[in-house]
């Protein structure tokens, strides 16, 4: 890996990086920004995705040695300076690490589903179309062993830049699917061998007692509405024991006590 | 409570409005921000803190009736276009409700641990400066009953802007205290009757093996260092189980898992 200087933010190789905000509204077309040291480490080493290009400010070069000498040797690492990356960027990008991916083909539910494990822990994400909350969500389905994360159209996109720099690179790691229709995978899970488990602030088991092992499917809906009735009434419902009074748990809060409680792992 | 009508931006009794983000940085004698609906309410009616003022959205004021009579009657509270808040704020005020509330005493912390019940759970957070997280585990503080939350001097304010938003208006509700010197309070805890528990990802115990009921004081430190040796060495040390080869947790999801668990609600 021979780093390549840029000094116009025109250049055509890096012209993948312009204008990053903007870009995280109007698209990419099959692509997404991975930004952060350990961002890019996950995309380099841990990741489903195939990363295309790099784009380093020259004075965090050096630190990121270690990182980059595990790339493939075909990886194409720009340098710039601090001025050159804010007018390819669009804002100071103080980090000063970004790289590109490609989303690839989208792997289809079904086929998620079909490949995973005998025991499984799964999520399944119903209109949480706040990045913070994806992102989050994705980092505790990492740090809990989730198989798979299944999300419903309303969602939104695990590979939107905030929520992968949220989720520590866990939205690069973590297999998931679109389910065009929730109620009809319900079926499927279940057919498949999964207890279906919604969380609800109105869920009619503590979590404590629900059991763990075996094929789990955990679904998560948003903090206002929370999963539809047409939803819960095919499934069992859980809730976290809370205080009195007081307004109920983030999503990303509330899907950490529930995958700790299913995790397995035996330590 | 009567409305009154401001038209200039430079008028004297919205003078504490007046920009708010540079505020912000350089503080406000005294005084803190709260933002948006709930949290509003949550100062009116649930809060330890008194309010000076509030500044309202002129189309806001309807949908804000059940709120606002809860105020005591002799709260100022002024109404505006959205040209004059966007001026006064110093940049576009969406959500268009702002109040003002006054810091009071801080409670010094040994007569906030003197009055705590005899079953307790507090928190003492260890160099947690990061906005979001000091307002995300004031949420999860709140949700799981905590009595109290001890900061020590480089944990960042809990009445800053950005913290009382993400908690929700948490940070108004749990009494907290700053401690000068947190290894001397942890002796003063162990005198009281607490059980001091670190949590820690080379944590001794699995969190789910952990005594709870009684007096519980939780400590937490930063994602990237830790609690520090010196501190870890007078405690026992508690692990969240996670799957291996990923990053930890985020210190607010580490928070909720842990509160989960030693909160003794009887549901």
């Amino acid at each position: 890996m021979e780093p390549i200087r840029i000094d116009d933010p025109a250049d055509p190789r890096v012209a993948a990086f312009l204008d990053i905000r903007e870009r995280d509204l109007a698209g990419r077309q099959g692509r997404f920004v991975a930004e952060g040291k350990v961002v890019l480490d996950v995309l380099l080493t841990g990741s489903r995705f195939e990363a295309e290009s790099v784009l380093i400010l020259e004075n965090r070069l050096a630190g990121l040695a270690g990182i980059l000498e595990k790339a493939p040797p075909a990886l194409p690492v720009y340098v710039v300076s601090a001025a050159v990356m804010d007018r390819i960027a669009g804002f100071p990008m103080h980090r000063g690490i970004l790289a590109i991916g490609r989303k690839g083909q989208e792997i289809p539910a079904a086929d998620l589903l079909a490949a995973l494990p005998e025991r499984a822990l799964v999520l399944v994400l119903v209109g949480i179309a706040n990045h913070d909350n994806i992102g989050a969500i994705f980092r505790n389905a990492a740090a809990f062993g989730a198989d798979a994360v299944f999300l419903d159209p309303t969602c939104c996109d695990p590979l939107y830049r905030k929520a992968i720099r949220v989720s520590v690179g866990a939205a690069l790691k973590v297999p998931f699917a679109v389910i065009p229709d929730v109620g009809a995978f319900t079926g499927l899970l279940a057919e498949s061998g999964f207890d279906n488990f919604a969380l609800s602030p109105r869920g009619n088991l503590d979590i404590r007692q629900a059991r763990h092992g075996g094929r789990v499917a955990l679904y998560l809906g948003t903090e206002g509405e929370g999963l539809p009735e047409s939803l819960l009434r095919h499934m069992r419902t859980l809730r976290i024991a809370m205080a009195g009074g007081f307004d109920s748990l983030n999503v990303a809060a509330a899907s950490a006590v529930a995958l700790h409680h299913f995790f397995d792992g035996s330590d």
